[in-house]
């Protein structure tokens, strides 16, 4: 974060075209002329579509893509880690410690609640949207903006098939109907051993040079239970790729901040982030402990220090970004230079003048509520409990018309609440009194012991002894499945069926709990939506036309857990004064290895050294604009074939949040070299090998230049 | 710490004369005629003789107060926690949960290692210490100082009963030489419950009102095995006390930044505060964690808890004020003043101008070495690597002249450091495995796996193999000690007398791993040094001269752990528009027992409510500007008397740090009533009630007005 100061962060507040490879580009406002004038290609509107249509999206907020007909899906281990987790807990086993491979199509295992979404259709619906809270007073901004979507969203969400999403872009600049298909039947083809998915842990996290093989494969497969057929997929590359060559990727980058004025971004700095930095350190140091506790629960917590720890680093990242005073002061000149341009034009200075000490005002309205917000709406950290909210919340909404719901309970979105909560993920009692403790404790230190809710709440009880009667008494892990974990009985889908009714009815004690809590979380939640929310947003959209006023439309939106195209080359980059390679070979993952977690390499590879082509190169670094969320991307070269995995990015990366500094920030990937490599040599995957390699024939032929 | 916009914080940077009780003021420049004008009373030299007499500091943090002629002392109970769970470890007891009274003198009971100082002479060392570095480079600057600071106390030093400190004041504007009597046979007496020491636990500290009883006494006794006579005590109040009355509070605050420039304050809120925000954080929730493994377990680490809570909270409070835009504000405004008051004058412009500048640049200089400096000088977090560490670099200190070397090392040192290395305090070898473990991940993690030191020192170890080698491979537990505490034998004993040639043939393996940290951990020390510290002493000097220069010297310094007397008065204050009333009573403690920790009152206190009078007064606030390591000192009237014991200060009190607000701004303490009905019916003390309430003519007679 030291080489900035001379950069132009963030190309929308940039005067200058586009700066370098920056952007996380939509598919329809690709700067394919830019990318020619850089690499002398320039993506036709049919590469463009195959690359889109090959991509996919976990709903639980990664990346993927389609790699073969037979509807074969790659992403990273650390995005099917829920699944491989989930499995295990089921199925007795230790998947992730050990790895899994189905070695026949009839081994394959669904995956309890993974659901992938195929983006079929984008609709321009700005107009609709804006038109809505037009003349509506600033109160009532947030409710009327929520019944237009929700009636939006319900309108093309003609079957359960169909997941529709308004999306934000450029923050209120426009809306985009966004329409996927739901890929429900999703099932894990194969994982390697996370000592080598994960290889060199959290220390390594973030870092290059890297030699990590984070990937697995799922497959989707059809109501009919059989292996879906897909039009779409992505061709394998030979392997072959060098330093400078132009890459691609295709993913679903999470959210970027790069729109945010000054008072947001100091509220980010000196509020939210300490706030949420401290939480997960503390969760950090507690998960930490609890994986002492024994080999059963070192496995169920896997998953919550993997996130946490994850989380945390980019978080520390970011923090550390807005705390170097030359990018800081770069944000700000930025800004600056904007608000120059505005008050220069009288029209746009009487139109937008006002917006950013409008949203100063706002940011502090946001710190007052954010203690009573974050405690009560965002609640209490168990899986039970969100289960047993989902059903309170459900009974409360479902009478009410489509566009007066919270809108998670939406018609359009209700397909997807009920699949969460059928969903057939284990739940580990000793972990969920755990984490319930801790979070009810957080909630009474953050409001205080003599908030109304605490007092109401708590009584003379002690936060663990609400978390154990709650745990222990509940029955909601009840819940019967199929054998492809269908739900078909138990408590948790009669619960759903007998609605309202027999969910008031219900005294389960977890049910209880949330009940007591909900009066207080929805009033909060309706305070922020109606008085910040809903007035940021008018804000926002007016910053937005400015923005497009001042720099035009060949800009690029932050990011919002939508479909993106970023295109970048194959580069090393300096660090501290040495020049980093952009490769690594799997002969440094040896070297590596010092035989003690999280530099374990697993037994397989100790055993099968020998054999593995130890020039094969391991993982690259890439100049593509990526953030947390591409996770699982596919990087593709000129020919839209597969050249690599994206599963990181390095430590200079996570600045991005806020502006791209093309010197150093680096996605990292895993080599499709190193794939094929590690299939065939360590897992002996060969149907696999041979299926990712299969010709292409039977879809588009990809990538013609 | 809303409502601070107006003020002018930190008399040293007002033009106005010192605002309000403001002041942590020296007993040499105690502003007696400001506190007549205020409260009508002066406080005469007898009077301040007799306060400063009978205030004793706590050698390992805290403050305290003679309050009988057979040496008994006043101090927190929280002040005697370590003693308490020493003795706990040592007895096989659970004091800290059951409390301790030592029904007769001969079962007060020895607290290991610990240690009052007791101030005997202040001597203005300015001069001598200024000039030897007057015409030294820069880079000698720290080295000279060291050396000379090392013949100084040496001078006074002249035998094992006395610890001579060269404090510095001012920042650099003055240095003194404190002179103390170390009293090092300290018995513990009386301490109650936990549960009642600490009612309302985290949740309620530093905050009011409150319904603590945090309360211990321990006795001072002499060298022939005796209670040690005491010339000078404080007298007992008859417990009337009303808002508005004039309180003084004498003692040790440790450490304020109110003389910070903007560059080492934007530090502190953008980079010091959040790393040590989150790694307090994360030692929290692994602490928290550790607790749950048995009621053993919970025992050992209640002090790590406590002590790490306390930290927090109080952490987050400074971060809080720096976040706060109002305060903040001030405080830039406040250095603004002070600049253009010395560029208004060429010559103070002449001398002074570049200081802030300079400063600015060494903060980045201390930036670019914190990481390493905290990681291998602060160390692991181990007492039995803490031990380990102290034979090493003794048997590498003790060889040089006085004024080369470490300054814990220097001859006026030496004798507390062999007090530490010879403690009898208990060793718990799972807490250790599970701290040590930790703290060298976390150094991994800040270092990065590849730092040359962590590739050298881990090898192929994980830290929880390096740590479990470690506690279960040392001897360094081996300590014989007589039935007072005195080291009589051990292992321990033999290497600080054996001196380097046993230290250095010593195998002991927490010794090897101490061994190999420790060149790494001098280096950067050196240079941190040199490099950082001693400039910023430099131009600290010099930002004290311009202080003085613009603002004459009737200023107090910031507080350095050395005794200071700050007065103010009974006062409440407005909280969220609410008045808080500046007494709290018995029967509030009773309201607000819930049953669950940390809000249960302990048996004796529910057996003995009937005979309790409800209505005496339990906690107070005052205006008295105090911060932490005030903790136990004692409140005295105009009469000298006491009228309560300091144990905290309220949630607006921590942005303290920076600037005295006195509108919110609080020092809470017990009131003396309720320490005497506590004593007397709760825990029917009567021995100790009746030495508290003993006629003072043996003392001065205190306090006249």
């Amino acid at each position: 974060m030291k080489r900035i100061a001379s950069l132009c962060l963030a190309a929308a507040l940039c005067a200058a075209p586009a700066f370098a490879d920056e952007g996380m580009w939509t598919y329809n406002n690709f700067p394919a002329a830019k990318v020619k004038a850089k690499y002398g290609f320039e993506p036709q509107k049919d590469w463009l579509d195959h690359l889109r249509l090959a991509s996919v999206r976990i709903a639980g907020g990664c990346s993927a893509s389609v790699v073969s007909a037979d509807g074969l899906v790659m992403t990273n281990h650390h995005c099917a880690r829920e699944c491989i987790e989930n499995l295990s807990g089921n199925m007795k086993k230790d998947f992730n410690r050990d790895g899994f491979f189905a070695k026949t199509q009839k081994d394959e295992a669904r995956c309890p609640g993974m659901e992938l979404n195929q983006l079929t259709e984008i609709t321009d619906v700005t107009k609709r949207v804006q038109d809505s809270t037009k003349d509506v007073a600033v109160e009532k901004f947030a409710d009327v903006q929520k019944a237009t979507i929700a009636g939006i969203e319900k309108d093309c969400a003609t079957s359960d098939e169909f997941r529709c999403e308004v999306v934000t872009l450029y923050r209120g600049g426009r809306y985009d109907l966004y329409k996927y298909r739901r890929l429900q039947d999703i099932r894990l083809v194969f994982a390697p051993e996370d000592g080598i998915a994960f290889f060199g842990g959290d220390p390594d996290n973030f870092m290059f040079p890297r030699y990590d093989l984070d990937v697995s494969f799922v497959r989707i497969y059809g109501t009919d239970g059989k292996p879906m057929k897909q039009e779409h997929y992505l061709a394998w590359s030979d392997g072959t790729m060098k330093e400078g060559d132009a890459t691609f990727v295709s993913g679903n980058p999470g959210g970027t901040s790069r729109g945010l004025t000054v008072a947001q971004l100091e509220d980010d700095r000196d509020m939210r982030m300490p706030i949420t930095l401290m939480r997960m350190a503390e969760l950090r140091g507690l998960a930490t402990m609890y994986q002492e506790r024994g080999a059963e629960q070192k496995r169920h917590s896997n998953d919550l220090l993997f996130g946490v720890e994850n989380g945390l680093k980019a978080y520390k990242g970011r923090h550390a970004a807005l705390a170097d005073k030359a990018f800081y002061g770069q944000l700000v000149k930025n800004e600056q230079d904007f608000r120059a341009k505005v008050k220069a034009k009288p029209e746009l200075e009487k139109q937008y003048g006002a917006v950013w000490d409008n949203i100063a005002g706002l940011v502090k309205k946001q710190q007052a509520y954010r203690k009573e917000f974050n405690a009560l709406e965002r609640g209490p950290m168990s899986d039970l409990f969100g289960i047993a909210r989902g059903y309170v919340r459900y009974a409360e909404e479902i009478g009410k018309p489509n566009g007066e719901r919270l809108k998670e309970f939406s018609d359009a979105r209700l397909p997807q609440f009920k699949q969460g909560m059928l969903a057939n993920r284990p739940i580990y009692d000793e972990l969920e009194v755990a984490t319930l403790t801790w979070s009810l404790t957080k909630m009474r230190e953050e409001l205080g012991p003599d908030h109304p809710v605490i007092k109401r709440v708590f009584g003379t009880k002690s936060p663990a002894e609400i978390a154990k009667a709650a745990v222990k008494g509940t029955k909601l892990k009840d819940l019967k499945v199929d054998k492809t974990g269908n739900a078909i009985g138990g408590l948790r889908k009669e619960l759903l069926e007998g609605g309202k009714a027999k969910i008031d009815a219900s005294k389960d004690p977890m049910i209880e709990l949330a009940r007591a809590f909900d009066a207080d979380a929805r009033a909060i939640r309706k305070k922020y939506e109606t008085e910040v929310d809903g007035p940021l947003k008018k804000q926002q959209e007016l910053l937005a036309r400015a923005r497009f006023a001042v720099y035009g439309d060949a800009i690029y939106p932050d990011a919002t857990f939508t479909l993106r195209l970023s295109y970048g080359a194959v580069k090393g980059y300096e660090e501290n004064g040495a020049q980093v390679k952009p490769f690594t070979t799997l002969a440094g993952a040896f070297e590596r290895h010092t035989g003690a977690e999280p530099f374990a390499l697993p037994k397989t590879w100790l055993a099968a050294k020998a054999k593995l082509d130890q020039d094969v190169p391991f993982n690259f670094v890439t100049t593509n604009d990526i953030i947390g969320g591409n996770s699982g991307s596919p990087v593709v070269n000129q020919k839209g074939e597969v050249v690599g995995l994206v599963f990181d990015g390095n430590i200079q990366s996570l600045g991005g949040d806020y502006g791209f500094d093309e010197s150093v920030n680096r996605t990292v990937a895993v080599h499709s070299a190193a794939l094929i490599e590690a299939m065939d040599k360590v897992y002996g995957a060969k149907r696999l090998v041979d299926e990712l390699k299969a010709p292409t024939a039977a879809g588009p032929k990809a990538g013609q230049p």
